[in-house]
């Protein structure tokens, strides 16, 4: 299955808004959790369906509804009529291979985006498809599966730890996204760190496997660089946008995320660059190495394939060849073969192969 | 034939808006077919000429009118007439070579498009030239020839799917946009399927084969986004355009096409990085064969050449060569010659070639 | 001499306007040719100066007056004079070198460009520089030498046919940088068809005639590149001008000129990527063909090196050789050299060389 | 550790503002000096906290603060309650991997920069974060370590020599900055000079050494590119700022940083092509190399393989083998071997390999 | 010394607007000289200091002030206080490494500018630092050392040709820019025609001159683009610049220039993908020929390998070896050989080796 384009299979003729989950389920069932706290109390509460979760929210509290599977065309439907978001942002929720980006719809800002995590055993980088839903007093998460990454948020905000439970809805919602943030530097420097301890491998030695490294090290950058461009338009676009939902006073956070992003996106492109020189290093040590075998074949063939033309001469068994009956022939033979050796290395001297 | 330039005889001097056919025929007889619909009834029906046809159209309704095959001359300048459509544009309709474009003439709104196939067995991509003409209760969409890829929209219709029946003509219109850019995506999938396939032999065996896969995949890739790129220049106008063919209500539809159309862009821009870096892999790789076939030719002519030549030292016929007549000389011999082995294994093995 | 920088040796220091004539001398003497014409008649005429041609000048028509041959100073100053053109003007119409582009002088809007044809035998396009210059009722037309570009847009002006002439002399103008232009899709389809017949010969066998082929091609693209981008930006600023000798009717016409220059530079990006990767295609199969032909040698080497070795040691003439004198050592040597020589093939097979 | 992105331990989940020094610790205490200056008087002191160096301050003095170690926490944040930046900000001051970006932050306009320095020894740049705050009499600046950049600055105020001592704090913020540009200046000059030093070495002779120098300055191109270019938009940025720190009187030395950083960068560029070029150079000496290696093996092995042969037949032990019994034979044979020798040559030499 | 950026030994420290010359010094002693002219009359006079000179001003007249030689501080000084030019500017005229840039100050507008020179025994290019001061009345220009760029100009001005001597400074200030720019083009004309020369060289015989050549083409055309690039901004700006020291009659003019560097730098970058295209052509080339050289090799081995075996097996001294008694066998064994010969060569054939 193409990597880059996970569900090709696009139904012909589907009505924009319909809704189809077509990635890869990744749980067995869909686990809906709902967080509702301002700065004296926090709730939580776990529900079966929407309707129950929804219920549950608080009024005067920030309600965070986190979503954990994609697969139940119900939920989804049912959140898109409580909250208001039209057929085609649900149709997005769901469509794991969506691009990232910024919706506005109705009285709700919608982001799309893809977590990203970086399997250092098998050296690949893997996405899962993200989507935020800020409305004016709730904030509403939607994951592939249940993943960890959003776990540190939680704490923080259960053991009541720095300026999340006093705030609004935005700045949890510029947590939650800097936080996917945080992980795309994460899972560059990984990536990265696994690129520049190449490096001395290639100057060294250079054993095959390292060709392969490389190439995958291309393919987990341009994966990458496929998540982080479009999220660095999303992120320019939140810095600049005029909307009531985001204060202005969240503003510089909302800079410094975009600012993280475009470091990231740096730090990328030199990596990809890296790859390339690394690339071009490898073959031109191979092609040194390639030089340096055929020199030892050629000194070794110029130096004792004529020796051997000359013993194949006095080999032959000719009635008449004066040279076999002189007494000092044969050393003669190995004078002249001596001296032939010698004239042979200083010329590859001369030549500066040895 | 030059590919990327169908036809390219062109008649110099010609007018412009003289309607010259210079494609190849792909159909016998033009075939014009007509749709009218509203949200109650619909009609079909298939018409010899497209008088007849025009005079069938409703009221009330939404006519849809597709005519398949290019070359009948009559028939392009009788829409024409009919619709006010200028030279220029009729043209263009006929014009196979024409690259996408959006143009709005009269009180229409047109766009040229390449409906793209992927011949799987051929690895190839085909296109198709396409155009639709968008007016207040009418849709007229002209093919080379029957295809298939309005089919499903017309199913829909015909069962009344979806939104189709009761909404006016600009959605129409941005289904059968949809519809030739999912196929994009398609293409585009089937075609990275085959790139990432090719991924696997050339970093494990390296036949031939594989060198002409990958530039005849870079070809079809330079295909596809000569086709894509102009594409996303309609969708980007159709965005932004301000008409009163298009319903505001639409605008996030056409929103979501030009997403669609950017998102497959980028993924072509990576299969396009991806073929040119599995192509240096594959030379890397040749290099490295090429590197162990020279040291295994090295060794054995290093170790075996400099053996032969003592050998034939003592196979010379000199009547005086004393070492002949010593009773252990040739297990003397012997034994130099195994030492001499070990003394080049040890070196070969000390540069690491074994 | 440079061909990409016709005439370098400039005069330095010479005056702008001081009107030198820098190119080659394509004929002998300068042409002077009168069309006048209007919807009911068409007057020809030829002129040995530029004075008697512009007294026969037809009021309510259209003068369409060509010149042919840039040599002559006098012609060129003369011109100058009548039409109100500043000497900069008339020295970038005698500057063969002159980068396409556009200027508005006085009551003149003047257009510089490239006509292009291409050799087939000598593989190469060759420029000839042209200038329109358009009136409120005349167009003069300058070329280098008769060439036959625009003669059937004389035919039909004879003739009577399409639209010409009953229409402003912005229509012709438009129709003889359209001729211009079909002339560039032309000369990129004659060369794109020979880069795309490579193809075939590099994929299947590669002689090094393709080399040099390729080498051309890739000249010859930067050089229709050269000529055809500031044509580009020309059609571009027609486009959008605003100025009283452009009916605003004809912006069509103006619009899917700057399209069909659009769609011939996208062309030209496509053979230029092309013929890179024709030059890395041919150097991969180099790499692959010197590799197999290494693979041959090598395999030779190795199995009969060892095999030859063993035959010169029992070709040595020592005294005491025991095994020489066993009955079976022979076919005992001949069979273990046949082991030798299987143990090697498999050897090889196993490397998947054979 | 990953060079490119030097604390990638991000503590997911921390607050934004919370600061955490993540760098190498560079220095054991920090170190605080205070000089207060205006055109008459100038007073130095040196502080163990915050505090009193805030209370040292001079009104009608130009205060520079400079504080070098950005380990201790407590410093920056009262720094951070005085001067009222904000916790972001601080963050940042810390954060030595803080990409340069200038912010506006209450009444201060920071600057955050990369300090480069280079490493002729070890053939590396190294970078050290470096953050300018500039208020309405006082500026203040924070270092990794106990740098002397800084000091030829010092002198001049102490010694009062040219402008610095009689004007405002953005001309002495702009000569901090200036200092630091000069330096990229001196890095990239330092690693030009390596570079075309490598150039002879190249074309001479062509040892393995060169080719890791090559890689390393094509990463330690890159790491300049990666901290001068971020530096451009600061100084882009500065010149075109609208505030009120900044004296218009002083765009002139404004424009002429953003100018210096220009250059810097442009060199840079020119640096980085000039090194891809010298590994395509390398290579190209490479492959030569090992054609005329090959060249010399192909000749020798030509020219004595068949006459190698020709001995090889008459020195079988035929019982009927005529030609040995011919007085002349061994004669003939020496003959025919050396025009046989001669006819090699010359074929070699038409083939221009010798 | 770093080429690309000569003077690195910048003071840290220095304040702007120090005047420190920092390049070679090309000429002894400054020399100032002056011609005042109007259409009527013309004045040339030279002078030890500025002082003198500047009481020699006509007024009425033009006057244009040439000073050759920038090392002499009080020169500079003297310029800059009597025409109001700010210590930046006068440390921009002297700093040799200056970026071609323009300037407004005061009453003037200065532009800085590199005159080329193309040395064509070296093969090098050489750049000397241009300034000009255009004022109300007066023009300024200052040069390394004494060229006689300017010559062609003061000629024309001494007798009086073309426009010159009736025109404002402004003409005086477009000729001089435009004597340096054609310069530009005539640089790169010769340096294009030494690159267009190699070109049969490469495709025909492949020494390793060449290598070193286009290698040093590249390195010139880098060097061209360094100082023609932002030339091209100059000009640009002085196209669109609204000053009262331009008269907008000339306007015309200042486009024109822009134009002629456009032109070239176009041509410059033609010149630039042209070299890239021939180092590759070169290293196809070398492919090619060593995988000839290979062939030849391999057939020589392959046929001549196996031959002397089976000499080498009948060359043994085996006792019993039924073989060597038999009347023919020598003719046999020759006749097999001569068959396994040909069949080789049929091989080598098929393989279309040969």
């Amino acid at each position: 299955m193409a990597r880059f384009l996970k569900n090709r299979k696009i139904l012909m003729g589907k009505s924009p808004g319909e809704i189809h989950f077509v990635g890869k389920q990744k749980m067995e069932q869909v686990r809906i959790r709902l967080m509702s706290y301002n700065a004296q109390n926090i709730y939580e509460s776990e529900h079966e369906s929407i309707a129950p979760a929804i219920s549950a929210f608080k009024t005067n509290s920030l309600n965070w509804l986190n979503i954990d599977g994609l697969h139940d065309k119900a939920v989804i439907e049912e959140v898109g009529k409580h909250f208001g978001l039209s057929p085609l942002v649900l149709d997005d929720i769901v469509n794991t291979d969506q691009r990232p980006k910024m919706v506005e719809d109705g009285n709700n800002l919608i982001v799309f985006l893809k977590m990203l995590s970086f399997n250092e055993l098998e050296n690949r980088i893997s996405a899962e498809h993200v989507t935020l839903v800020l409305g004016n007093n709730y904030l509403i998460s939607f994951q592939e599966k249940v993943g960890d990454f959003f776990e540190p948020i939680r704490n923080r905000l259960r053991q009541n730890i720095g300026r999340l439970r006093g705030s609004t809805p935005d700045y949890l919602f510029y947590r939650l996204f800097d936080t996917i943030a945080d992980n795309y530097m994460l899972c560059v420097g990984l990536l990265g760190e696994k690129i520049e301890a190449d490096e001395t491998h290639i100057l060294k030695n250079h054993n095959k496997e390292i060709v392969n490294n490389i190439y995958r090290h291309k393919i987990e950058i341009s994966y990458l660089r496929k998540a982080i461009r479009p999220a660095k338009e999303v992120s320019t676009q939140l810095k600049n946008i005029e909307t009531e939902l985001i204060n202005s006073s969240n503003d510089p956070f909302f800079n410094n995320l975009d600012d993280l992003i475009t470091q990231t996106l740096e730090t990328v492109e030199i990596y990809h660059t890296m790859t390339g020189d690394q690339l071009n290093m490898y073959n031109t040590n191979i092609n040194n190495s390639a030089n340096d075998v055929m020199k030892v074949l050629t000194i070794f063939a110029a130096i004792f394939i004529p020796l051997t033309f000359i013993a194949g001469i006095y080999g032959t068994n000719f009635d008449y060849l004066p040279e076999l009956h002189y007494r000092y022939s044969y050393f003669i033979m190995l004078g002249v073969m001596f001296i032939l050796a010698l004239l042979m290395l200083w010329f590859f001297r001369r030549k500066r192969w040895l």
